[in-house]
């Protein structure tokens, strides 16, 4: 198996701990936050930037990719990584998630889902082989199985049937890989039924997967029981395989994750709050757009080290969010990938040397202010 | 006089040149392309990227930073230059070419301009002293005498009184000079009429200006009238003070300007025909929306050796400008920019070492292809 993960340490009040993944593509130290390419690009970053900040690791979804420019055509041009001049390691979805909560007219039965594609209402069908071979078409290095990705709260029927299904999909999932080398991971569904997690874990589990992800957790309401969610799955994901939460989150969900063993993470949040404006600080969230910030000669944050806070005031960065500049989206950005970046650094750092527990409540006070 | 201008080498055959212009913010080469960066930003690249290609000079629009953020605040907050985080040369422009193309309801009167904000309808009045007050405020380095611009093809009696009053205003600017070093550049009018153009010559050089600037030639039509215009205009301006044709324009027009001795260009069309999908190459424009690269591997040009060259394909820009991506405008822009800024470069190389004609030649057949 190309794919390998090797525990390095460990934390002694929790089970958060610190590893190495490596893929074809190189190696990255976990935890790790992975930034989102939805569409073979991370908005408003060059690949350069994203690697000087210290990702080897980005998203791409699947959905997105097969719908425009389709995975045949990035086969045909060598793959995702050249096509989107990213040398990191990759890792890409299924597809599943967007399919239930992009797509339209969706109808699934065991065979896999039917559905409209929200661009231009083409009907489509995603089965867990069709899953597996866009993702080896893109030649991502770490590729999920197929899931049934229900909305919370769900009920428990449905719930129990998306389990089941699941389970079915990822042995499929498994069958169909053509690639010798691994490097698929399956992921645990089970809504916020402590049994039926159980139930998913075991199932998914007994399946040789490079990695375990744990899926259906940021989709809807509910943030405390997601949270319980989290804390009783995580410890039960195989401790050799790399725990992936996916879709997940803010600074404190990270760290809570980290604290229940989870190693991988990866959310829109960072960029997407940094295009509508919306800067993270050690010390809250930042909007720039606030009057309050007109004349402001400060830096977003002043003891950040980003190339945004170097060189720009607030008071430049509310005039470019008003006149819809492309600098505004580009520099709110990097900022913010700065700051998870840093942030995953603090984490593995506090890990390594033994004050996990520390940077948890220190951050975590920080967020209270 | 902070700004200082020394020709370097002549060329043989025509009047082109080269020079050294030092301002506050260090020295630059011409002939030179000065990027525009009209609110306060060049749309979708980052200071640091423009000093890589090798710029030193851009150009911002005194209009937009008077109405937006305005020029009291950007003074507050330490100039335009940290305003902007650029610590190069900035030239402004008085506002006159934009209150006379963009606003609304402008009435023309010997004092100045009244009009009103083309983003709000508040009205506003312009007048030499004020485009002297607003340009002093934003601290730079090059400020330009406030003018009457008439849009081509204009009457004669029309133009004669423009080129009287844009004298006027002329002297008027110098006069309101709060500034020791000076820095101010004057601006011929005079339209396409020869004899109106050399009394415009005679009056504006008469005046102590920095460097004379040859005005109006860029709005309205017949291309070939206005090169006339420049090819007789330029080679009348002083021989020792730079020569500035605002608003110029394609490389073959920007060619054939530095034929006729003219020093500085400031146009948008490389930023914003990037931002529209065409990109500049020594085979002509390429428009990366044509289906025709939907699948195409190679780079934009194949000898380019800027960021966007070296890491996508035609295939991906098309993707991302079809996706409507940041990064689309991002990448056109750096590799328009950078076929600019090489453009200036190999001129500049060429005057010195005796075959620019063989450079203008070359690029002329080039476009002709």
């Amino acid at each position: 198996m190309t794919i390998s993960f090797t525990v390095t340490e460990r934390d002694a009040g929790s089970h958060a701990r610190t590893g190495t993944i490596t893929t074809e593509h190189g190696e990255f130290q976990t935890p790790a936050f992975m930034p989102v390419g939805t569409s073979a690009s991370v908005k408003g970053i060059w690949p350069d930037q994203l690697r000087e900040m210290g990702y080897r690791c980005i998203l791409s979804n699947t959905y997105h990719l097969y719908l425009r420019p389709g995975h045949e055509r990035i086969r045909s041009l060598g793959g995702l990584h050249r096509f989107m001049g990213w040398s990191g390691t990759i890792l890409t979805d299924s597809g599943g998630f967007q399919v239930f909560s992009l797509s339209a007219l969706r109808k699934v039965s065991e065979d896999g889902v039917s559905f409209r594609s929200h661009i231009d209402g083409s009907p489509h069908f995603l089965s867990p082989e069709l899953a597996v071979e866009v993702q080896e078409a893109l030649g991502s290095d770490i590729r999920m199985a197929l899931d049934e990705c229900v909305a919370l709260p769900s009920d428990r029927r449905e719930t129990e049937e998306a389990v089941r299904r699941t389970t079915a999909w990822a042995r499929r999932c498994l069958a169909a890989s053509r690639r010798e080398e691994g490097g698929q991971f399956g992921i645990v569904q089970g809504g916020l039924f402590p049994d039926l997690r159980r139930r998913s874990v075991e199932e998914i589990c007994a399946l040789p997967f490079a990695g375990y992800a744990i899926g259906g957790v940021s989709v809807g309401e509910g943030k405390e029981h997601q949270r319980d969610t989290v804390a009783e799955t995580a410890p039960l994901l195989p401790e050799k395989r790399p725990r992936y939460l996916m879709g997940v989150g803010s600074p404190e969900d990270i760290l809570l994750a980290i604290s229940c063993g989870v190693d991988l993470f990866d959310c829109v949040i960072p960029t997407r709050n940094a295009r509508n404006g919306t800067l993270y600080t050690s010390a809250g969230p930042l909007s720039v757009k606030q009057a309050r910030y007109a004349a402001d000669p400060a830096p977003p944050h002043e003891s950040c080290s980003c190339l945004t806070c170097r060189s720009f005031s607030r008071a430049y960065l509310r005039h470019l969010y008003l006149q819809r500049e492309i600098l505004a989206p580009m520099a709110l950005t990097i900022h913010n990938l700065h700051f998870y970046a840093s942030l995953m650094k603090r984490i593995r750092k506090a890990i390594s040397v033994g004050n996990f527990p520390e940077t948890v409540k220190e951050s975590l006070v920080l967020k209270a202010r």
